[in-house]
């Protein structure tokens, strides 16, 4: 029996499954969207890393490397930038992404700054630390999509692959501004207390957002991650190093090269487990756009057989399922069967659906801190008039006065400002 | 400027503003539904009465009335039906409504039932409380509905309407309940231990009920249900009278019309406060659109300007203007201006959402009880194999013995079953 034949319960239940069908295909344009980012994010990560190198010496011959890391970069935002112009069109077409539109906006208001920003670099016309904070605006921006794509997401599973993805991908980001921070401090040779403050701030925050990582993730990205930390223990004996220095007590500056290498094969290692699990988020959602596809197929071809024997003895396969019921006990015991299955059907759909709206809203619950954190920057910026670097320096003092977390700062600072 | 022309962040944030439009827009939709809903149930409540009263007694001339009754339910279920096919398609091409798809497939499949119930009233060929419990299936299967169209709304003062709604219409149906449940006592002329233990809990959840809808509801339809409660000290001047009642203690037979009339007119009263909500909801959502399309125009106004205006020193808006900022200080303050509006306007949005997203989970969570309640029938229907019936009385049961709120017991057996 063809679907719009069929009895209107039929029909309704088959189009709620084709609803979580159609929730699943927007999805995966989200992780294709999270995937262009993050290797944008990456590119950018190298930029900066390489700019900062560049500003920080006075070595020429590190000019045509970087703008080669600026050619990729560029490639990688062209990329991203076509698939976000598909993504305009039908994403305004649908409700609830409303969010994740304006913050697409602010990304690319950032992006369209890189030109001139490279351009300062090449001369040498802006400070290092000037240039190494506005890359990390623009990929801060880039990493507020992440957070709206993996807080639009319908799916537990999909939602729970991308938190693992969004805090590794913050967790690299501190790395890397990490890696920015000791280039600088090596390079002067020694470091002062607040160039101190900021690398036992970045190495902390970077272990806590790692731990979250570790929590949502599967098993092969985990084992990916396992390899990837290697480079630990070299990590942090110059962390310590960098924690000993003072001005009376400096340190070679030709030791920001080491540094910077270090730091840059513990990222590369990272950019590993990031491609792992941005492999596996799309396969999670490929996988589960096939299964309910199957499902649904199925259904129907079982909903058109019930209607199919149904209509047999009257118009309506429900009505006459009932009707046998209500009326006397069945003689054969088909209409009975076929009243239960259906209903069990609507019951099954109706649980399954319910644990996983729980499970989502619980896995959702994992943005929330990510989510405090923007919004606490938001409000200082807009009550206090602050530039975004100056709101962020200001959250993450209140962290350190207060031996918060920044999540824990943004939280109070939410609270304080009214909104709470 | 054309919008297509115009710079990309300036597209997205317009596209983000145009999300939210479609939201309210399928939003109208979802209202229009419950307000068909709504008349639908207030008709079935009337003829599930009038059955009552026809099938406690043996008066003859009850029928026709009843006939017009059925006739009158039947047309307001048609119109409602005629709105669900058109909605079908609409909604099962959009993500997220699959759960209120399900409710309406099995709201269906409930109403389909209702041709032979009546048939067997007419031919007298049910007990009075069947009818009655088969009659209530129905109406809860619609005011599950509701439910779900209350929560997968995106706007938070449409939300807190349609709590208020649903919370009124929950609180008219138990008086409905409480109406046929007494009709049965007093055609008896007494009320056993059992009856009027229900009395007291329809009576209890009543209260609650309405105690929710006031909590949520605005001035003017709290008004309006400020003057329907007049019927108020009769009704329980006869509740008192139930109570009192046994065995050998019995009351004349013909007091069963006089509370029929009395519930009835308290219904009637119900319905005038129900149509009031109904009709500022359709406002409200009306307003809403409204609003954000005037707003969308203006923005869409605005950012032209803007964009023209940029276009007229260089071809990007954005890049000319923050490269203004960026190289030097601006000769005449207007690049720095523009540059602060975009983000003003972008941080101002993503404010605001931020904002009406915490708004919309707080009014959300005023459904939790529902939800529960609905999952925990769920789940004793699929664990134990019970009828919808037996499960709602086992529901019942477990409040009334551990002296709980409905909603308390429903969330002690979804623990218990290990769904907590």
């Amino acid at each position: 029996m063809a679907e719009r034949h069929m009895p209107p319960p039929l029909r309704f239940l088959l189009a709620a499954r084709r609803s979580e069908l159609h929730g699943l295909e927007a999805l995966a344009g989200t992780c294709e969207l999270v995937l262009k980012i993050s290797a944008l994010v990456h590119a950018l990560q190298k930029e900066r890393g390489y700019s900062n190198l560049t500003l920080c010496g006075d070595d020429e011959r590190l000019l045509p490397a970087l703008a080669g890391l600026s050619d990729e970069a560029g490639a990688v935002e062209a990329d991203a930038r076509a698939f976000l112009d598909g993504l305009e069109t039908g994403a305004a077409a649908s409700a609830g992404r409303a969010r994740l539109l304006n913050c697409i906006a602010y990304a690319l208001f950032r992006l369209d700054e890189l030109p001139r920003l490279r351009r300062q670099v090449r001369d040498r016309r802006v400070p290092a630390h000037e240039a190494d904070s506005r890359f990390t605006l623009v990929i801060a921006s880039l990493l507020a999509v992440v957070v709206e794509a993996a807080d639009s997401a319908l799916d537990a599973g999909v939602t729970r692959n991308l938190v693992a993805l969004l805090n590794f991908m913050q967790g690299k980001e501190l790395s890397g501004q990490e890696r920015a921070c000791g280039v600088m401090g090596f390079t002067a040779g020694w470091f002062s207390d607040e160039q101190k403050a900021r690398m036992l701030g970045l190495a902390a925050n970077q272990a806590r957002s790692f731990d979250s990582f570790a929590q949502y993730a599967q098993d092969a990205p985990l084992q990916c991650w396992e390899q990837a930390r290697q480079h630990d223990p070299q990590v942090q004996r110059m962390r310590d190093m960098a924690q000993r220095t003072s001005d009376t007590q400096r340190v070679d500056g030709s030791l920001a090269g080491l540094w910077f290498d270090l730091c840059t094969a513990r990222i590369d290692a990272m950019r590993d487990v990031e491609t792992r699990l941005a492999h596996d988020l799309a396969q999670h959602c490929a996988r589960r756009i096939a299964e309910t596809r199957q499902e649904l197929d199925d259904r129907r071809l079982l909903l058109s057989r019930y209607a199919d024997h149904a209509s047999g003895r009257a118009p309506s396969l429900v009505f006459s399922v009932q009707s046998r019921i209500l009326d006397a006990p069945p003689q054969d015991g088909v209409g009975k069967e076929l009243e239960r299955s259906i209903l069990d059907m609507m019951r099954e759909q109706a649980l399954r659906m319910q644990r996983a709206d729980d499970a989502l809203s619980s896995v959702r619950g994992a943005l929330d801190e990510s989510k405090r954190i923007d919004r606490a920057k938001l409000l200082l910026i807009s009550r206090y008039g602050l530039a975004e670097p100056a709101a962020h320096e200001r959250l993450q003092r209140a962290a350190m006065d207060g031996g918060l977390s920044l999540a824990e700062a943004a939280r109070r600072i939410v609270e304080q400002l009214g909104e709470g």
